[in-house]
């Protein structure tokens, strides 16, 4: 955990994508959006993504940079049964431990599908780092699991969901991160340059602009966000004021 | 571009997102999806992505590592005419040139648009790199711009995808990645030890396996990838050989 320059408590995180099927295009990412809203919602900050291959050396290489440099690293992808699961294997190489078959997955496995052979390929998905925590999830028998800082996670958005709901609560979080939109019926570049005075005369607190579509032409949509919900009201309503002046010099 | 061990030749590309809003989770990223299969389509393989918020030297340190290591990078987001868009006078840093209003980009904005004010907002969006080529589009007004081997185009959706149409055309492309997927109608854990043996028979061709659930029950997208036609017409005869045994065992 960090601390912003006012002593707020800050808990940052990366996320670690891992599969060919995203960067082929065959499957689009549905993990990547639904992390970042839940992270932000429980006081965590995400700070960088990275999609890699299903490649040990870019698995590997990913992981380290990532969970030195962030507080948590989310992994999803490549913890099934088959050949290109790699995920497990390559997050103990990448903390330099072993792995094996775990006894408390193996256990899981028996309790939940009892009817279900314990083949080689189901086996796999038992293989547990040495020294992780399991996460278990109640879509899918097969867990993931906790080492370290990295939480390591199913691809199968149902899954990952359920297993980022059991991890959650282990988590350390900082003061969460507020937020408020206003629609700014205007061009961004009608407001591009009080909206930037704003900013500079409020560095504590983040503006964000973002443009868009909507059924009369462009629009924009201004993004107030704090730590500090009075900071927040304030630039808001400077944000309001300033929209205001920008529309009565039409 | 580089080529495989058979000679191949093989064109590489990474993607970099700029954005807050998608670290935040408020707004779901839909670039990426749609570049990967676009760039699968024309035979460039892309085999990283990172997203990275809007502070200058995150774009710039992920720039450069990406610039160097593959041979096209794309960066989508912060090229508006707000205070948060930074990504061009990052780009500039990051090569180490000057940045300054290109009349070129000007003259753009006068003809497409010759009622709108040239005011600072928008004359922010005429800030290129020096050397840099642009990429006009037929949504926006405001262009993109290639310098050296990255592509700077915007985040929102249809004005990326206009400017990804006019850069295409001018990229080098290699061998195109063929693919076919074949319903499995089994789990993958049923799949997974004769679906490895095949994988390590035929290294030259890239088997994944993608578990999902249909109306029944979990089930698997096997997907065949190769380079050579006829190569993935045998594998692709050989797993689904493999599965009519493995039905026949049930």
């Amino acid at each position: 955990m960090s601390t912003a320059s006012d002593g707020t408590p800050i808990v940052t995180a990366a996320v670690l994508v891992i599969g060919d099927e995203i960067l082929s295009g065959r499957t689009k990412d549905k993990n990547i959006g639904f992390i970042a809203e839940y992270l932000t919602a429980i006081g965590i900050d995400l700070k960088e993504v990275r999609v890699v291959p299903d490649e040990e050396d870019e698995i590997v290489a990913g992981l380290n940079a990532l969970r030195k440099r962030y507080d948590y690293v989310f992994t999803t992808g490549g913890i099934g049964p088959t050949h290109d699961d790699i995920t497990a294997d390559s997050v103990a190489k990448a903390f330099g431990v072993s792995i094996d078959i775990d006894p408390r997955a193996v256990a899981i496995f028996k309790e939940r599908a009892p009817q279900m052979e314990l083949n080689e390929a189901r086996l796999r998905m038992a293989r547990i780092p040495a020294g992780a925590d399991l996460i278990e999830n109640k879509v899918s028998a097969a867990p993931g699991f906790k080492l370290g800082n990295v939480m390591v996670m199913a691809g199968v958005p149902s899954i990952m969901q359920a297993m980022l709901d059991a991890v959650a609560p282990t988590l350390k979080t900082g003061t969460k991160m507020l937020s408020e939109t206003i629609k700014a019926d205007a061009r961004e570049s009608e407001i591009g340059t009080p909206l930037g005075e704003i900013a500079r005369a409020n560095t504590d607190v983040i503006l964000g602009s973002y443009p868009y579509f909507d059924g009369q032409g462009p629009n924009t949509n201004i993004v107030v966000r704090a730590r500090d919900a009075q900071r927040l009201a304030a630039v808001k309503k400077a944000v309001e004021d300033m929209l205001v002046v920008v529309k009565a010099a039409r």
